[in-house]
């Protein structure tokens, strides 16, 4: 089915560095752990701001900090494996590569295998002797999953332990943007918005973090095999955070074009990243990525294990899916989307349908469940998923695979009823030690919105809850990126913790480069503007910091301070491409003759910068003041040179 | 300041024609007024669909209908004339065009004039002779404009004296919209929604359409010198409406590009479009544009007036502002946005914002008020705007000179001052017998949106309200027609009766033709987002036909239903070009092996199209169901042909 990837089968995947224009990547050390380097990005302001850098997040990784070293053929450093030091983990050789893993493709088919093999870790089972890498064993005939067999790995069981890791210190370090900043006045911030029963405190501590691991209010999905990883926590108690979709399909796309395009979208802002990938060549093109990703990573795993069986649903068996987990979770995926809550019993509910059953996983899992009339072999061995996942710490997502595929099925009994199942399953899940936050809609019109999440909050007892938009309405594809961002700001600001972006492309083709560029920008806007709303306390910084840019005509640091300097720029350039405009006193908007900006600062040259008196107090004194303002007689028009035609 | 226009001096604007794909324009006639003509756009499916055309708004006007003939140096028809028979009017010369209405523009910097000049037509002082075309006089020296001197005109008028007009009959046949479709089931539909007090009739009725104008929770913009004129209603209990922006700036563009500009917004769905030009030739920019305009255009007089004084805010006078006013009247200009909230007291409010005071008319006004140390002469002189603007029946749209310009300003008090102050003016207006609508901000984050709406219905005494954005985050320059049509969305549910639209471009430079496209598709989006939150009655309808054809892989069905044809089948073809795979039964998420709507098509086959039983009831018998199924055995492969890697 795959198109021949020949050309690139001996390519090194060509990636996009260097900085954002005005920025830098900075690293910072928490106090308590002076060998942490966190990573944010400061935009320097042209010196008449008189402003220090304005500290943002960020997740490109590496790649946007010129003293990296790249090594794409490599992979980043393996920086984590240093925190394991102290952790009961065991490396061993691990499940043999199966030709099926890359579904069967051969020769010019088949993607090149990443160049370094390393050996897997997993939680050290407690007989298990301390050099284990000594005493190899074959994944296949493996028995001892049951958890009470192995060593605690897992954040969520630290954090229960009142353990404090790496992880936690590194996440409340990095969520700290601007705090200090904002303490002055945050508490005015924090009043200035309504959280809708969020807490987000002044100022994140490790043991903060650990205290929301523990309630299962927050997780930090994070692969002990993904030591390449710079973590990041997903709560609604922290910044709203947005994942990005990549993955190569039977129909289209290669090796390269996916590590590029992960780079690309962390590059915009993309938190977390989820590899799709159907059809061929799956297992490579998820070691390239992974080898080569600073953020979480997270797959479908019954993606893949269909292709094992030939695309054949009611072929699929618990062995195969549960080979899988295990060569994923070698691999060092970071969260799995397991679709535990469609069960036989629900599928009818979908009979009536408009558009039936819209989720990949949730269809595969629907047909096998009618084919032989039996439970989903992910509920019934929902225990056995945990023990897996928590040997390696991946975290859960637990799948929405009865979500409404249109405004019409929205918030109807069976995306409930699924609903209600995850939260039982997380239940479980945490009582085995996992990591678990929920996937939700979808499509859901406004005023449907919010139900959605007042009831994942309820039913799934505060798990982070992790949705696709939701788009507010159907008829407008090719600006689903739009219709979703409407819904994603929304249930963003209710509480939702993590936004899956939708591109241009949704439900016509697969996003190209500039696709993924607008949907991440898209969903950056989304989680931003819910941010703003709950009144987290560093989130208007930002804002404000570039409204006075706007106001002062600094143009370069309007442009940096953008989600987009380079669009910024160039709509700019567009309509005013004179470099001497980008000092010019003015914009396109009313010309250089008559500006509405230049009007305010004669007010506040006239007014001073006081508190200005409230409007009956104003009327005294204004004669005087009056006479001031004439004598200051500060005009509006430019100089002559500035004022020159544009043609 | 302007660039020379030369070339297009002599040139007939090309304007865009022709239906959009799949796509007739249609007419319907009220019963009650047969010789009412009522355009709609009815979109075709496919003979599988086995449904009716879907019937849409249509604001595009002539230009899409193949059958009629195009004219652009006469105009649309002047089909309103025939409305006036029974209506107090007279004819006259009207005022003098002055070069200073071209700001003075001469030789090739001058714009062509309109080839047609009509006579001006204004409500009949009632002593006036009946053919007081024969008893000319120059509005220089009018000074009969008192209004009870003059016979009523408004729509507001006739409604309060129980009088339908044509126009009401009209708006109330285009609001109809799909009604009678829903009529089964619509209450159900109405049920689905929150409408925060908006109550939106299953069927509007021309008396309804009277009653609401009555109470002045709607307009009808119509000014009796607009007779190209397709009218429109704009109020809470009717579709939300949307506006774009066009207008020739001091830097650039020229009067080919403006019309075309205007028949390009409404061809996407722009209810009015305003007219913002400064510079030179703003007359003859306007008259082209009015002689063409299906839409109701509005204008900012003061930006003229402020031309006409070589851009001294402080040379401003009544004389000159009235003067516009007139000028802009004769013209047939539907609505005016006057700033007249803009008091003296106010102006010192703004001193310690952000970003000040960013509405060009506003900080017009406030450099008048503190130059001269008196009361803005837009509020001293208001009742003879009210009696000038009633005379053509021009609507109100009070400005909101104080809208925030940046998140950090947003609802404070010099913004809700001025709103307050439109409040009483309302009320005057009224009395005066004028039609108001009320213009809203601007910059605001999501949880203070909800703050204006509901302040501006009860100090406005629910007049429309009409409110730009607002955008719901300031750190995203080049993606403001997103962070706008999030806040737009919202307000829209809220009860916004209107959208002013926001471009890509917006803050950074002007809108081309593709952003035009881009801001209007977007604010369409917002506005049927808002209408479907609400539970109007007739907005499900499309949402859930789309859905079906997306569904039932009717791929031509699911482009043509879309907002945007064009783009949709563009996306699509970037991913699948051929032909072919416009009827094939799948899309390239899932590839052609397998495909998650065909599964759902398999549970349809299995349970039938009865209601499914829920949860409980479904264990039973599913035995049997799964055994039907197995038999069925319906497969979701395709044949060979279909299953082609695609390159």
């Amino acid at each position: 089915m795959n198109k021949p990837t020949s050309q690139s089968q001996f390519e090194t995947p060509k990636v996009t560095t260097g900085p954002l224009p005005g920025s830098r990547r900075v690293y910072t050390s928490p106090a308590t752990a002076p060998a942490l380097k966190v990573p944010h990005r400061e935009i320097d302001l042209h010196p008449t701001a008189n402003e220090p850098p304005v500290r943002v997040y960020d997740t490109s990784g590496p790649y946007s900090d010129p003293h990296h070293k790249l090594d794409v053929e490599h992979g980043l450093p393996r920086h984590r494996l240093d925190w394991y030091k102290d952790r009961q983990v065991e490396a061993y050789e691990g499940r043999p590569l199966s030709p099926l893993d890359n579904g069967g493709a051969s020769g010019k088919y088949l993607a090149r295998e990443f160049p370094v093999r390393n050996k897997p870790l997993r939680a050290r089972t407690e007989a298990a002797p301390v050099d284990s890498a000594s005493s190899p064993c074959s994944m296949g005939e493996d028995t001892s999953w049951d958890s009470t067999k192995r060593a605690p790995l897992t954040q969520y069981e630290f954090a229960k332990a009142g353990i404090i890791t790496p992880e936690m210190v590194y996440v409340a370090e990095r969520e700290n943007l601007g705090r200090k900043a904002a303490v002055e006045g945050a508490a005015a911030r924090i009043a200035d918005g309504e959280s809708f029963g969020a807490s987000i405190p002044e100022h994140v501590t490790p043991e903060f973090v650990r205290d929301e691991i523990a309630r299962g209010r927050a997780i930090i999905p994070a692969n002990i095999n993904h030591p390449e990883l710079e973590p990041m926590i997903i709560g609604r108690n922290f910044l709203t955070k947005i994942n990005a979709n990549i993955g190569n399909s039977a129909v289209a796309s290669s090796v390269e074009e996916e590590v590029e395009k992960m780079v690309w979208a962390i590059r915009w802002g993309a938190d977390t990243v989820m590899d799709l990938s159907t059809g061929k060549n799956i297992h490579n093109t998820r070691e390239w990525i992974l080898r080569n990703s600073p953020v979480p990573i997270g797959t479908v795993p019954i993606y893949q294990a269909l292709e094992k069986v030939n695309g054949i649903a009611e072929d699929l068996t618990w062995e195969v899916f549960r080979d899988t987990l295990i060569e994923q979770a070698e691999q060092g995926v970071d969260y799995f989307t397991i679709h535990a809550g469609v069960r036989l019993a629900y599928v009818p509910l979908t009979a009536d349908r408009v558009t039936g059953i819209v989720s990949r996983g949730g269809s595969i899992m629907a047909k096998w469940c009618l084919a032989h009339h039996k439970e989903s072999f992910l509920y019934t061995h929902f225990e056995e998923i945990c023990d897996i996942m928590r040997a390696y710490d991946v975290s859960f997502s637990l799948g929405d695979g009865l979500r409404p595929g249109s405004i019409a099925d929205a918030n109807d009994r069976a995306q409930f009823a699924e609903l209600e199942t995850l939260g039982e399953l997380t239940k479980i899940a945490w009582e085995k030690g996992c990591q678990v936050m929920i996937e939700g809609p979808g499509h859901v019109a406004m005023h449907k919105i919010k139900e959605n999440m007042d009831k994942q909050l309820k039913e799934c007892h505060e798990a982070p809850f992790y949705t696709l938009g939701p788009l507010t309405t159907d008829i407008a594809p090719g600006y689903d990126h739009i219709t979703s961002g409407i819904g994603a700001a929304m249930i963003g600001w209710f509480g939702c913790a993590m936004l899956c972006y939708v591109t241009p492309k949704e439900h016509l083709g697969l996003p190209d480069r500039d696709d993924v560029k607008v949907g991440v920008v898209t969903y950056k806007i989304a989680a931003h503007a819910g941010d703003l709303a709950k009144g987290h306390p560093a989130a208007k910084i930002r804002d404000d910091a570039l409204s006075r840019a706007r106001f002062e005509f600094r143009w370069e640091d309007q442009f940096n301070l953008a989600l987009d300097p380079e669009t910024a720029r160039d709509f700019h350039d567009q309509t005013l491409p004179k470099e001497a405009h980008k000092v010019a006193h003015f914009c396109s908007m009313c010309g250089p003759k008559f500006c509405s900006m230049e009007i305010t600062r004669e007010i506040r040259d006239t007014f001073g910068s006081a508190r200005a008196p409230n409007a009956v107090d104003a009327e005294a004194g204004m004669a005087e003041k009056a006479a001031e303002f004439k004598a200051l007689g500060g005009e509006i028009y430019l100089e002559a040179d500035k004022a020159q035609p544009v043609d």
